[in-house]
């Protein structure tokens, strides 16, 4: 009769992040978290305090064989190229339009920032939003087949999940557009837009057929990467993070930045040595350089010395992808709006478990039908059930679908619809 | 024996804007937060998207003879005089040093862009945070001797609170520096530094000591006014705002950017027509001239076209600035941490209001001890009272302070005192 989710007691053996192997890396997590939100803790950090970075490409998800946005501004190219016909033996574009990614690439920043200048400007702001839309509904890693917004790393999406279920705001901290990542951002991390700092170009405001538009110039802005990091952290956030979270050298001055603060601080390095479920890169620990997303041996030995997190994607990861397309994710659930309350800031980590295994584990086959009445004390549940019971009849009176609170509860009604009394006595 | 705000009914005539005298003025905000609140209204939207956008100086306190920063850079330039002894016969400076503000002004953008440089840059962030915060704490009004603190505008506080409690996210967007405003801007008007946009100089990351610092450069990076308020807007949150508070020319575009939203949006305009509560400016309706905020005449007509609501300072406000000063103001109280729950998203307004006016007319000679046994719907309550009742005798085991919550309940502990007994018998 209690409901899945109100058995006491259960909550402690609820794992925040089942993708995560046990070990010292998973450990460094907890022991991190904990020091910071446990009341009476030293190193206890007020709510409003509780600032993460987030990387982006290669933190968040796949950036290889070259990152996202690239295939976005391939995809441009292609789209402009009959209004373009210079393209065609014009580098970068030459290169590009021929599908040789790594020849574009090697004309270093210069190249991609000609590019992003011949993609990214010249419409509206809300123009280029739709068109980014667009694209990621349908566009596909070309390796793997499946949608990039499917390339995601799993155990990253729990981490950013476990830390706001502690009452963290998570901020993502790209050096790629933050346009373009705003579009579909708060979807796929939950992270809405003003919580997206990346690098930009030039905006100017004008009134178009008396409509006010902010026109995208073809001028860079602000290029949000290695010591830019920490620039644009203070510039928009206003706060010194406690934790950051990366995986290239394009990250360590966010880490270093985020390590100055006073107090315990987190940061955390993603190694990506796991040529079988993605790809093997460094050059440090011996792996092949990449032409972009660099994690070099000195930020290695930086690491150990700084006493940051290094996560060896192969051992620590028990997954990397989602095994399936699911349009309802635990963050999507859980994060907005914020299921926690003043009195109870931690999401409890079953809920979210809960919720990460619902479709394989409790529905379809699977679905168990029961009736849940209410959470109380175990004492309480103790009592009612030594009580003498007498059996009622019941049928449902209507139906709804409910966003869930603290504990399992129904706490916000998305939707409901009347049902028609076929007979028995519906319970008050 | 029902506690201060659990007699049911009492909510709906509570005024959450007791400092706005009824009219059209007050009615257009009203009208406009039911509008985008209810649902099932054809203008309803999502909390998410509830974002408001502030202008500061005029706006949120007092601008007139000069704006606040203004003397903040008079400060920092007596400060370093004796580090530059130029100073005393160079303009701008000399002029500043004589107190002649007028005349310092009267240099125009490029005048106060080297006294900006000269004062604000060269030091890291932290150590400028300090120099601010310390500065704040004692800095006074040349002509009412009030703290500037104190010279906020008590309707607008109401109106930022009032938003809040209806799950609106205030951002201040300010031509003044954005890190001159962070220091202060939580404490007075509950706006953490994550929502304060600004000017800005530009910054670059070092390390010192070993220690990451971010130095302040003598270099302009933004400056937040007139149409590049809209361009920080995007740049920095990433949505459409849909209200917009403002006092002169240099808001035009954020209001005008603000209702090229579809749906309903609002626009805001304080106009300074009272001499004697506060400063009368304009030149809009036949107004002295200002040398900064200026409504002109043209905005005056705009706001008509357009619909904006033009608050006359003189007829729409109860009050201007705080009667008294207080440690502790409804906004401090109410907004940190948010104590709104998804299911219940909208604060009561009666608590606001309970709040605000807790220590004139709730506290010393007014304090009515009293025991609150908990918040029951009417009929409960009713039936409870019809039942016998025993006398029974208890002391206190304990006392401790806490956040209000929704209806007035102990949201959160901030500190508790243990009580020795010395009598009587603790009620459990």
């Amino acid at each position: 009769m209690p409901g899945p989710l109100s058995s006491a007691g259960a909550a402690v053996a609820a794992d925040p992040l089942p993708s995560w192997n046990d070990g010292p890396t998973k450990q460094s997590i907890f022991s991190f978290v904990e020091k910071v939100t446990r009341e009476g803790s030293p190193f206890f950090v007020p709510v409003p305090e509780r600032i993460a970075t987030f990387d982006n490409d290669g933190t968040l998800w796949c950036e290889t064989p070259v990152p996202v946005q690239v295939y976005f501004a391939l995809d441009r190219v292609k789209a402009l190229a009959p209004q373009n016909p210079e393209w065609t033996t014009r580098e970068p574009f030459a290169s590009l339009l021929k599908g040789d990614l790594k020849a574009t690439l090697a004309g270093g920043d210069h190249a991609l920032l000609e590019i992003v200048m011949a993609t990214h400007a010249g419409m509206t702001t809300a123009e280029f939003g739709r068109i980014v839309e667009d694209w990621i509904a349908t566009a596909k890693h070309p390796q793997t087949g499946k949608l990039f917004t499917e390339m995601t790393y799993v155990p990253m999406l729990e981490l950013l999940a476990y830390l706001l279920a502690n009452g963290f705001k998570n901020f993502i901290v790209s050096g790629g557009g933050i346009e373009f990542l705003r579009q579909w951002g708060e979807r796929i991390y939950g992270v809405p837009p003003e919580q997206v700092i990346g690098s930009s170009i030039k905006t100017q405001f004008e009134m178009r057929d008396g409509k006010p538009v902010l026109m995208r110039l073809p001028q860079l802005s602000f290029n949000n990467d290695k010591a830019d990091k920490p620039v644009a952290i203070n510039q928009h956030i206003g706060r010194w993070p406690i934790a950051a979270f990366g995986n290239s050298v394009g990250d360590q001055q966010m880490l270093e930045y985020t390590q100055g603060g006073s107090g315990v601080r987190f940061g955390l390095l993603v190694l990506h040595d796991d040529a079988a479920r993605e790809y093997a890169y460094g050059p440090a620990q011996g792996l092949p350089s990449p032409q972009l997303g660099a994690f070099t041996p000195a930020l290695y030995e930086q690491a150990k010395t700084a006493g940051w997190t290094v996560v060896s994607m192969k051992d620590d990861w028990k997954q990397v992808f989602p095994v399936e397309p699911s349009p309802v994710t635990a963050i999507n659930i859980l994060l907005e709006p914020d299921a926690t309350t003043p009195e109870d800031p931690v999401i409890d980590p079953l809920l979210i478990d809960y919720v990460s295994t619902f479709v394989p584990t409790s529905s379809g086959e699977h679905f168990d039908p029961h009736v849940t009445t209410g959470i109380a004390p175990r004492d309480y549940l103790d009592r009612m059930l030594a009580e003498p019971f007498e059996l009622f009849t019941f049928s449902p009176a209507g139906a709804a679908v409910y966003q869930l609170g603290q504990c399992g509860t129904a706490a916000k009604k998305l939707h409901a619809w009347g049902l028609k009394r076929q007979g028995g006595v519906a319970a008050e």
